[in-house]
C-alpha cells in the first residue's frame, strides 16, 4: 500500500511542504470519496469495523481511471485559485463517475446542487448509497454531474467537445483528461487536429491532460505501449508541446503535476499574450500534459494472488468480493484506511480545512462553472425579419430557387448579427459551399489557423464558419459550443450525418436527462441541415444516397427529437427561424440545394410550418361538398413535386376525380399525440387524410417510415408510401425517382389501381402513363438525359 | 500547359531515359483516358476537331484526384512487374474512378471483365460514353471496377480496408493511397496507428501513399498546410518511416516516386525478411511515402481568368461550359491534345508497346488481382459439429448459462481449426473478453506487435483476435479481410454497433451491388455479435442502452441483410453456425453476455432457428381444438424470459385461457416474401399469429420495429408491442423492463386488458399484478436488487 505518507519523498519542484501536504490530503479525501461510492451503502466515515451490511448488494462502478481523474483534478484546482482562471474540464474518462462526483462534494457544489446531500457524515452517507444504486446516479459523469457538459461512457468525444466549449470563450482554460484508452477511436485521432482551427486571439485555451493509466478494459493501450520518442513525435505532429509527468511515487508526481501545469499555464498565456498584444499570427504550438501513473492507483496491489494496481483488472471493482469474502472485506477497510480518512474529515464528516485549501471560490469552482450550465449564459440569437429573403412567388411551381441558398441569405445575417457577440457557428464537412451556403463568408470567413497561400478564399484567423472533413469533428465541436451556451448549425450531405449517428444518440441522451433536472438550464436545439439529399446525388451515386438518419433521429426520446422536411425555399426560411429558436431540441431539416419550384409565399409557408401537415387546396381538385376520392401525400421537396406533377396529370385527364394534396413539413405530426409532443389528434388526422379513402404517399425517404409513424391511424390499410428502397447510381434526378416507384407517372398509376370505379379513361392514362415510363427508359439510354417533358414541365393549374 | 515532354528535365533517378519515355507514356494515356471520360460521348480519339455534339450533356465526375492516381498506378505497374510482386491497391480517393477505370481499359482486365468495351477505338468510345452516363457505370471506383475493393465516395475507411486485406496475407504488397482530404476523418485518422497490429511474418506489407494534392472539396487539407517537419514527426509518431515526393515537373516527380517506391519495397523486404528468418521481434517502421503534387495536375491550368490546376477548382470538372462555350470547348481539345494521344494509341485506338510497357502480366496487374474479388479464393470455413458446445436442458428454464460463453466454445474450435489456413479473424474494441469469448484465447492471442509487460495476458504478434478500442478499425479490418476472400466475426456492445452504422451502409452497398456482378464471385458474409445489449447494461446505464442498429441495418437491401435475435445458448449456437456457412451478407446477431436460462435442446434449436420464427407449444396453454385466446410474442432472450413469466403466471392464475407462445429468431421472417427472402407468407403468418386474436409482441429493441415489420398483416390492429423506449439507467436487470413496461407483470395485464370476457378473476389477478409493480419500485429503492419472487424465478412448465 502507497499511501502510509505520500508527502515524504524529498522530490523537487514548486510545491512547498505545506501545499504538498494539503494538495495530498485533497487527493486522498478525493480517493476515499470514490472508493467509498463504489462500496459502502453505510458506515462512511469507517467509524465502525466494516461489516458486510455496509456493503452495496451489486458493485458496480469504475475504479481504475478515478485515481487519475482525482489527481488532475486536485492540480486544477490548485492553478485555478492561485491564478485566479475561469475553467471548465472535460473528462473523457467519464465512466470514471465516482471521481468527478467526488470532488464536486468537495467543492461544495455537489451540496448546492442537491441540498439532500450535504457536505457532512449524513451527506456522505447518501452521496456513497446513491451512486449505481436504484433510483440514485448513473455510474458514469453525466448530466446529473455538476461541472460537466460530457458524458464519458462512449469514449471519443472529449477533445472534440473541449475545443467547442473554447471556441469564442477567449478568457476560458478548457482542460481536457484523454484517456489511453479513448485515444484509440477514430473522433478522438482526429480531434489532436483541432489546433489548426482555434483562434489564440478569439477562443479559449484548451489543455489536454492525455492520462495514460496503459490499459482499456481488458487490454493495454497502444499509446503507452509506444516509445516515449515516438509519442513525443506523434504529439508534436499535432501541433503541440507535449510536457511528459511519468511516476507512481506520489509526492513525486505531485510535484511534476504541479510544475507541469505551471509551465503549461505560463506557457497558455504567453501565447495568447502574444496573439492578442503583439498581433503574431504564427500558429502557437499549444502546450499539453502526458500523465502516465498506474491504473487504479493507490488502490489494491494485489488480489487473490493476482497483481490489480497497475494492470487492466483495476478497471472496474478490484474487490469483487468483499459481501461474502472475509479477506476481501478486510483489505477493503485496509484500502479505505489508506487514506486515514480521520485526518480529512472531521467527525461529523465535514472535510477538515487542509483538504479544502486547494478548492476555489464560486463560480471558479469546476463544479459550478456556469459554462458547464450553458442555458445559464445564453442569449437569444438575433434573428432578422425573414421577408428580406423570402423568394416571390407570383405563380406557384413556375420560378427556381435553391432553398439553402436561400437559407444562407438568413444565416449570414445572423452571423453578420452576432459578429460582437459571437456566439453562432456554422459547422460543415467541406460541404458550406457546396451546399450553397456560400452568402455566409459575406459575414465571416472560415476558421483556418494552418498555413495559407495566396489563391485561398474566405479563410479566416477568426471566421465562424468550421469546415473541416470530419463529421465527427463537426458535430462534437457544436456540441461543445452549445452544452456551454451558444448557438449554431451543422449543414452536412444527408448519407453522411449517419457517420455521426452514435454521437448524436448520446447528445439525445444528454438532453433527455438534463430536461428532467431543472437546474441544468434550456441550451440552444443542435439543429442539422441535410442537404446534398439522396434523389440529386447526380454526381456520387450510391454510395451518397441514404435517408435513413430520419429513421434513426424518430427512434430516440420524443421530448427532444424534431424532424422537418421543407417543401421548398420560403418553407425552408420558416422552419430554420423556428428551430434557430428553439431550445434541449435535436432538429433535422432536410432540404435541397438544387433549383426546385417555389410553391408557398412566405406567409402561406410560416402557417404550413405551424400547422406542420395540411392541404394544399390550391393543388387538389376538392370541391368542397365531399371527402376526397383520394389523397395524394407528401413529404420532402422532390416528393413534393413528383406529387403535384401526379395531381396535374391527374386534373386534366381525370378532371371528375377528387384529389386532395396535402403535404407534411413536420414529420411528427403524422404521430398521435401519445407518441410525440407535436403529435395530431385522431380526429384532425381523419379530417385531413380521411377514414377510408386511398392515400399515396410520396415521401422523401424510406417508404416503411410512414407506415412505422401512422400505423395507429384509421385507414392505415389504406395507406400506400412510395419512398426510397435503395435504388440508386450516377443518373438523373428523374430516372432516381423512377428507380424508386416515386415518379409522377407511377404515383398516377398508383391512384388509378386504388380508386375504385373510375372506368375506361382511367385504364387509358394508366397505360399512358406506363408508356411514359418506357420512354423515359429508353430516352435516358439514348441521351442521358430526362424526358423534355419532364425537365420542362411546370405546375399549370 | 505542361505536357509539352514530360521526359525532357534532366532531373536525377533510378530510370533511364526509355523507362522515363515509357512511364510517362502510361501516365499520359491515363490522364487522356480519365479526362476523355468525363466529358466524351463520341470522337474519343479526337479525329475530328471537338464539337459540342462530342460532349456529354451532363459532365460528373471527379478530375481533381485523377492525374495523382493514375501517377501512382503506373509507378505501381513498374515496382509489380520489375519485382514479380503479388500485390492490391486500395484506391481512398475512390470518386477518381475514371483514373482507376482507365488503369483498368489499359491493363487489358477492363476488356477481360466486360468483352463489350474492347481495348480499341471502339472500346475506348464505350468506355468514354459509359462514365456516370444513366445505363453506365458510377462516378467513383465502385464493385463494378476491376480490382478493386473499395468504393471511396464515404472517405475514411481505406486504410482500415488496406490493413485488413493484408492481414495473413503474407506474399501480398498493399498499396493505399490516402488523399489529404480523408486524413481528416476521425476513421483515417485512427487507421495509421494499425502499425501495432501488423505482424512481419504472418500479414503482408501496407504502402501508405498519402497523396497531398493540398485540397478537399472547398478547402485547403490539413496535412498539406502544416510545415513538412511537423508532417514528419506525425508519421513518425503513428510509426512510419516518410519518404517525402514532392513536385509539379513531371519529370523529376517520375524519378522522385520511382526512387521512393524502390526504397520502400526494399526496405519492406528487409524487414520481412529480418522478421521472418532472423527472429527479429522489434516492431519495424514501416516506409511510406507522401506525394505532394498539384490537384488536377496537367489539366487546365486556369479557367475563366481563375487559377484552376492547384486548387480546389479542380476538384470535379475544371471545363464546365464546353458544350455551351466555344472557348471552354477550344481549351478542353487543347488538354486532350497535350497529351499527345496520337504517340499513345495506334490508328484502330489501342495503345501502343510504348504506352504497356510497365504493365505486369496475368493475374499481378492490379485489375485482375484474385485478392479484389475475394470470392475467388474464399474456402470454407472449418465448422466443427455443434453437439461438441451445445448445452444439456434436462428442464427447461432452469439452468443458466452465458450464451456468448458457450459461442465463444464453437468459435475456439475455428480458430484452432484454422491455425494453418489463417483464414478466420473475430475483430472486438476490446470487449472480447468482456463479451466472455474469453475461450478464444486458448487457440489464438490477441494481435500486438507493441511494447510488452510481463503481466500482459494473451497479447501475440500472430495473434487472430483484434483487439483495438475503435469500432471503426475493427469494422474496416474486417471489411477488407472479407473482401479479400477470408472469414470472421465482429463482437461488440450493442449500442456502440452504431459508431458503424455508416461504414456498414457503405458495405451492404458493395455487397448488393457485387451480387448483381456475375464476375464477383460471393464473398463470407460479415457477421455481427451485438452483446452486452441494452437490458444488461447494469454497470454502464443509459449511455450503453441503445437497440437502434437492427433497425438501421433492416432499412437496407434486403437481399443482404439479415437479423437473428436467439433466445437462448443453443439457438445462438445455431445461429452462428448458419452465418458463418453464409456468403454475402450482413448477419446481426442480438445476444446476451449474462446467465440466462436455456430453453431449447440443440435439436429444437436448430429446428427453431430453420423456421425462423414458431410456436413453443410446451410453453402456452392450447389443448389443439380451437385457435388460442391470445399469441404472446417475444424476441430477444430478456423478452422471451419475460414472457415465459407472463405466460407462467396465466397458466397459473387463468388456466382455461388458451395462450400460444409465439418466438421469433429470424426478424425478417414478419415480413412478406416480396418484402425480404426470407418473409413469411401470408398463410403461415396468420396461422402463427391468427388473424383476429391479441398478439402481445414483447420485443428486445424499439417496439415500432415490429409494427414497422408487420403492418402488412391480417389482424395488425391487434398487434401490442412491448419494447426499449428509451428509459435506462444505472439499474438492476428488471427494473430495466419494468420501466419500459416490458417486465412479466406488465405482460399479463397487457392480456387482461386485451383478450374480452375474461371475468372477475382476471381483474383480480390485473391488480396482483399491478401490486407486484409497486412493490418491486418499494423493494429495489430500499434494498437495490429485485424482488426475490423475481430473482429466484424459474420456468414452472
Amino acid at each position: 500500500m502507497r499511501n502510509a505518507d505520500h508527502t515524504e519523498t524529498g522530490a523537487p519542484g514548486p510545491l512547498g511542504a505545506d501545499e504538498l501536504r494539503s494538495l495530498d490530503a485533497h487527493w486522498r479525501a478525493a480517493n476515499y470519496l470514490s472508493a467509498g461510492q463504489i462500496y459502502l451503502m453505510a458506515n462512511p466515515l469507517l467509524t465502525v469495523p466494516l461489516r458486510p451490511e455496509h456493503i452495496k448488494p451489486r458493485l458496480l462502478g469504475h475504479w481504475g481511471t478515478s485515481p487519475g481523474l482525482n489527481l488532475v483534478h486536485t492540480h486544477l484546482n490548485r492553478v485555478i485559485k492561485a491564478r485566479e482562471l475561469d475553467a471548465l474540464c472535460v473528462w473523457g474518462p467519464g465512466h470514471g463517475g465516482p471521481a468527478v462526483v467526488a470532488n464536486s462534494w468537495l467543492d461544495g457544489t455537489y451540496s448546492e446542487t442537491y441540498p439532500d446531500v450535504p457536505r457532512d457524515g449524513a451527506g456522505m452517507a447518501r452521496l456513497f448509497r446513491q451512486f449505481s444504486f436504484p433510483g440514485g446516479i448513473p455510474s458514469h459523469v453525466a448530466p446529473e454531474t455538476p461541472g460537466s457538459i460530457h458524458e464519458g461512457g462512449e469514449l471519443g468525444y472529449s477533445l472534440t467537445h473541449a475545443y467547442g466549449a473554447a471556441f469564442d470563450n477567449p478568457e476560458l482554460l478548457v482542460a481536457c483528461v484523454v484517456g489511453d484508452g479513448e485515444a484509440e477511436t477514430g473522433p478522438l485521432a482526429a480531434s489532436w487536429h483541432a489546433t489548426k482551427f482555434l483562434d489564440p486571439v478569439h477562443d479559449g485555451a484548451v489543455l489536454p491532460v492525455l492520462h495514460l493509466n496503459g490499459y482499456k478494459i481488458a487490454n493495454p493501450t497502444v499509446l503507452a505501449r509506444i516509445p516515449q520518442d515516438e509519442l513525443d513525435a506523434l504529439l508534436r505532429g499535432y501541433g503541440h508541446e507535449p510536457l511528459h509527468v511519468t511516476g507512481d511515487d506520489p509526492a513525486a508526481v505531485h510535484q511534476a503535476l504541479a510544475a507541469a501545469m505551471d509551465h503549461a499555464l505560463d506557457r497558455i498565456a504567453a501565447l495568447q499574450r502574444r496573439a492578442r498584444t503583439e498581433g503574431v499570427t504564427e500558429r502557437p504550438r499549444w502546450p499539453m500534459i502526458v500523465l502516465r501513473t498506474p491504473k487504479g492507483w493507490t488502490g489494491p496491489h494485489e488480489v487473490d494472488g493476482q497483481p490489480v494496481e497497475g494492470t487492466w483488472r483495476a478497471h472496474q471493482v478490484p474487490l469483487p468480493g468483499v459481501r461474502d469474502d472475509a479477506g476481501h472485506l478486510r483489505q477493503l477497510q485496509d484500502w479505505l484506511r489508506s487514506y486515514r480518512p480521520d485526518e480529512l474529515f472531521d467527525a461529523e464528516g465535514r472535510p477538515r480545512p487542509e483538504v479544502l485549501a486547494c478548492v476555489p471560490d464560486g463560480p471558479r469552482r469546476l463544479g459550478a462553472s456556469p459554462h458547464a450550465n450553458g442555458g445559464l449564459l445564453l442569449r437569444e440569437l438575433p434573428l432578422p425579419p425573414l421577408e428580406r429573403f423570402a423568394v416571390e412567388v407570383d405563380k406557384r411551381g413556375s420560378a427556381l430557387h435553391e432553398p439553402t441558398r436561400v437559407l444562407g441569405g438568413l444565416l449570414e445575417a445572423v452571423m453578420e448579427a452576432t459578429a460582437e457577440r459571437r456566439d453562432f457557428r456554422v459547422m460543415g464537412a467541406d460541404e458550406t459551399a457546396s451546399n450553397r451556403l456560400e452568402a455566409l463568408y459575406e459575414a465571416t470567413g472560415k476558421a483556418w489557423q494552418a498555413e495559407r497561400l495566396g489563391t485561398d478564399e474566405h479563410l479566416a484567423r477568426d471566421g465562424r464558419v468550421m469546415e473541416v472533413l470530419s463529421e465527427h469533428l463537426c458535430q462534437g465541436w457544436l456540441e461543445g459550443y452549445l452544452l456551454t451556451g451558444r448557438h449554431g448549425l451543422f449543414s452536412s450531405y444527408e448519407a453522411f450525418a449517419h457517420i455521426v449517428d452514435s454521437m448524436v444518440n448520446q447528445h439525445i441522451k444528454w438532453l433527455r436527462t438534463s430536461r428532467r433536472l431543472p437546474w441544468r438550464r434550456p441550451i440552444a436545439s443542435l439543429n442539422y441541415l441535410l442537404t446534398s439529399h439522396v434523389w440529386r446525388q447526380d454526381h456520387n451515386g450510391f454510395s451518397h444516397q441514404d435517408p435513413g438518419f430520419v429513421d434513426h433521429i424518430l427512434n430516440k426520446s420524443p421530448e427532444v427529437v424534431r424532424v422537418y422536411l421543407p417543401p421548398d425555399a420560403n418553407t425552408l426560411l420558416a422552419v430554420a427561424d423556428h428551430v434557430l429558436r428553439s431550445r434541449d431540441y435535436v432538429n433535422v431539416m432536410v432540404a435541397g440545394k438544387q433549383p426546385s419550384f417555389d410553391w408557398l409565399t412566405l406567409d402561406e409557408a410560416r402557417a404550413h410550418c405551424a400547422r406542420g401537415a395540411g392541404a394544399w387546396e390550391w393543388a387538389g381538385t376538392e370541391d368542397g361538398s365531399r371527402e376526397p376520392d383520394v389523397v395524394l401525400a407528401c413529404a420532402g421537396d422532390v416528393p413534393t413535386q413528383e406529387t403535384l406533377a401526379a395531381a396535374d396529370l391527374l386534373r386534366r385527364h381525370l378532371p371528375e376525380l377528387a384529389v386532395r394534396v396535402v403535404n407534411v413539413v413536420d414529420m411528427a405530426r403524422l404521430l398521435t399525440p401519445g407518441e410525440h409532443p407535436h403529435g395530431m389528434p385522431d380526429p384532425e388526422y381523419d379530417a385531413l387524410f380521411t377514414r377510408d379513402k386511398p392515400v399515396v404517399f410520396a415521401y422523401h425517404g424510406y417508404p416503411w417510415l410512414i407506415h412505422r409513424l401512422g400505423y395507429r391511424r384509421a385507414g392505415h390499410e389504406n395507406l400506400h408510401v412510395r419512398g426510397y428502397k435503395e435504388e440508386g447510381t450516377t443518373t438523373t434526378p428523374f430516372d432516381m425517382v423512377v428507380r424508386n416507384d416515386l415518379d409522377r407517372f407511377r404515383l398516377v398509376m398508383d391512384v388509378v389501381d386504388r380508386v375504385p370505379g373510375l372506368g375506361v379513361r382511367a385504364v387509358a392514362l394508366r397505360q399512358e402513363m406506363a408508356d411514359a415510363r418506357t420512354r423515359h427508359h429508353a430516352w435516358i439510354r439514348e441521351y442521358g438525359t430526362d424526358l423534355p417533358e419532364v425537365a420542362d414541365w411546370t405546375w399549370s393549374g
